[in-house]
């Protein structure tokens, strides 16, 4: 079912309470994809209802990004959450999330702002103000859903882990359920930018997971010094690669690291065809 | 019963929610007095269960202010809840709020932080940072005791708008209920701070209430001009009273006036002895 005003949300889940069901919410932007899917497929198994929101939120988005042409494909996308058995695709318009008129600043609204500590490295370095529309909108949908889980993947990593701090921050009732990244055969891990790209553009796109992957081959073979680690990325790089950021640093705490561990995770960010590109691997399985 | 743990709060109430029973939260830095009861006795009235929060909060304080010596009577607050038949008072240490060993401050904690246009003006202007840790500290004991309503003091003006801003804005399912001044016989309103006052400083403060009871009548006798207004004050001034501010100001929007009218309010902040003293009045009753 698709609903777009959060009264009509409200009322649904009251309801659903009273009756003393679970309730599950996977927050998204649209542009679903099997990433998205495997999120669905797990609050599915994990709870007795459903909701999936799908909004673009304009506030995370910086002046020079991409949220006009941000993918939207609402009608797709709610046909892919009727076929997992979603009970209700939650798509408010931006008025109905910050109010008519309202100017979408700190200056009119309020915000939630996750540490300096855990926004100030990584993608929260080039992407200004991004997390703490990320904390805010996360944040409202929470009180509206007001759901027992909410489900979020691992391909962006820094954001699950700024959402985790927050919960515990702010003692928000609610459990974070964090799921493995969704790739296609090659490697390329499923994001709704990849459609921004051409054919040749996914093949340079390999060179995230490739560098990933072989800097987590070689900590297995022994390699532990985070530069010499961070240093192999190098052989995979060319001109149609602009690296962004290749970090590796706790999983939880997001502290840089000297040495690698088994708690270590390697983050990257590369643009390709100027499509921003992330993705990431644990060093050791949990 | 006196409750110091956030998991104990949350099993009793989880087991009132399950009997469908109405919760209220009256917040609290504790040092209870009249205008606290008074708050207290309209959440009786109102819910099936109060609670009532006792915690000086250590991330509203600015690093000049009165945080070690601000009073604390915990003893004698249980008592008077009890006495009021409060369900649960809620004292936490600050480790338990805060978690042991964190470092108080946005580089490590994640922080609500209400609009710019409201807190850049009145108590705000000199209290750096106070109304993100007022809100910071006010979503959480939401987020821990899940009240239905929960029961704000009009005596700090500006605070109870920029909650209402912040339930609206983080669209938090909680009704906030404000409740009147309440003021001594001498027209002092009450404040935990009047503690810090001499026998002759209490008529001094005298002052505050003598300054906003004059504007308003001569608003009802048909001064408008928001200037005229304010300089009516200077007849009540010497040098026992250090003015901070006079302002009046739009009671919901906090919006500069130039010409008053039924929806204003005027605030004062003033010190006597060097304890700082706030009081409102509307100058039209709603």
């Amino acid at each position: 079912m698709l609903v777009h005003s959060i009264e009509e949300v409200r009322e649904e889940v009251y309801s659903w309470k009273k009756e003393g069901l679970s309730i599950g919410l996977v927050p998204t932007m649209g542009a679903l994809h099997e990433g998205h899917l495997s999120l669905i497929k797990k609050a599915k198994a994990t709870c007795d209802k459903v909701i999936v929101s799908d909004f673009v939120n304009p506030i995370q988005f910086g002046p020079s990004e991409d949220f006009d042409k941000y993918p939207r494909t609402l009608e797709a996308d709610v046909k892919l959450c009727s076929n997992e058995g979603v009970d209700i695709v939650f798509a408010p318009s931006a008025n109905e999330m910050y109010g008519e008129g309202n100017r979408l600043s700190n200056d009119t609204l309020t915000y939630v702002c996750p540490p300096f500590f855990y926004v100030n490295k990584l993608c929260g370095k080039t992407r200004t103000g991004h997390f703490d529309g990320v904390c805010t909108v996360v944040l409202k949908l929470f009180n509206i859903v007001q759901p027992n889980y909410a489900f979020f993947g691992q391909k962006d990593a820094q954001q699950v882990i700024i959402i985790k701090k927050m919960v515990k921050d702010l003692n928000v009732p609610i459990k974070i359920i964090q799921c493995p990244i969704v790739r296609e055969e090659s490697g390329l891990a499923l994001s709704s930018r990849n459609k921004y790209l051409s054919e040749s553009g996914k093949k340079d796109a390999l060179v995230l997971s490739r560098i990933l992957n072989n800097i987590k081959s070689c900590y297995k073979k022994g390699i532990k010094d985070v530069s010499a680690l961070k240093e192999t990325a190098y052989d995979f790089l060319n001109d149609k690669h602009d690296l962004e950021y290749l970090e590796i640093v706790d999983r939880e705490s997001l502290e840089d690291k000297i040495t690698a561990d088994d708690n270590s995770i390697a983050l990257i960010a590369c643009r390709v065809e100027n499509v921003r590109l992330i993705d990431n691997i644990y060093l050791s399985e949990v």
